[in-house]
């Protein structure tokens, strides 16, 4: 895949909320799971394995950050994290607050929905997304000092 | 979740191909990904941030040595690395040989399904599975050296 044909080339990839030479922290935008995060390597490489063993260690620390993070703030039942790219090979770590009341629960999020989950639910962990931004730039910031 | 009740610590959680104090790494036994792998650690945790930042590296370094034998033997045309543990809250990592004519292609394996496999070609992915064994055991084992 060319560059100027890979989404994740062309666009951010969610609301940015950390950004540095190596890569992003991007929020996603789906309303079935709010504090839905990923980490986006910024150059076109299609592999983990592609990137080099010093450039593999700065990306995961960023992804345990981000697992820390999520944890601290959306109290999830499991954390889900996955590297797939099938669509769009472009390395990018997904990590997923998991609740067992949520849309796919024990399911991964993409497979059979189990359940539609209770909107105040929802809106109770979409309230706590505003803590989890400034939690995530504290500890992407201070990782600069 | 009681380790007496966790299938990770009862059982191998497939044919083990090197074990060492930390993990092992298993064949997943799935007629549909023949190839596929799991690195699982030893010990019940539930999230990689529950590990210490030098047992992640570890865990991690061995799901880099996978994928790369994975790419070596199986040429897919894309790998897939998750850790999920819904079902079972035990760190585990899966990596994944896909290929764009598998059962799930371009969806993630747990989605909907796309496709039969050719049987020609799921066999001819199998034929690769004794070498993927040798490619496995040789890195190692020679990490031990």
């Amino acid at each position: 895949m060319a560059k100027d044909a890979c989404e994740l080339c062309m666009h951010p990839g969610g609301e940015v909320i950390y950004r540095d030479d190596n890569y992003r922290i991007v929020l996603v935008d789906d309303e079935r799971y709010p504090g839905f995060c990923r980490v986006i390597w910024n150059a076109h490489q299609r592999e983990m394995t592609d990137l080099s063993t010093a450039e593999r260690a700065i990306l995961i620390a960023a992804v345990w950050q981000v697992e820390e993070a999520v944890r601290e703030v959306m109290q999830p039942d499991k954390i889900n994290v996955a590297s797939l790219g099938n669509v769009v090979p472009h390395v990018h770590w997904h990590v997923i607050p998991r609740y067992e009341n949520d849309a796919h629960f024990p399911n991964p999020i993409w497979g059979e929905v189990k359940r539609t989950p209770a909107s105040a639910e929802l809106a109770r962990r979409s309230g706590l997304v505003p803590r989890l931004r400034e939690k995530l730039l504290e500890r992407f910031e201070q990782s600069l000092l």
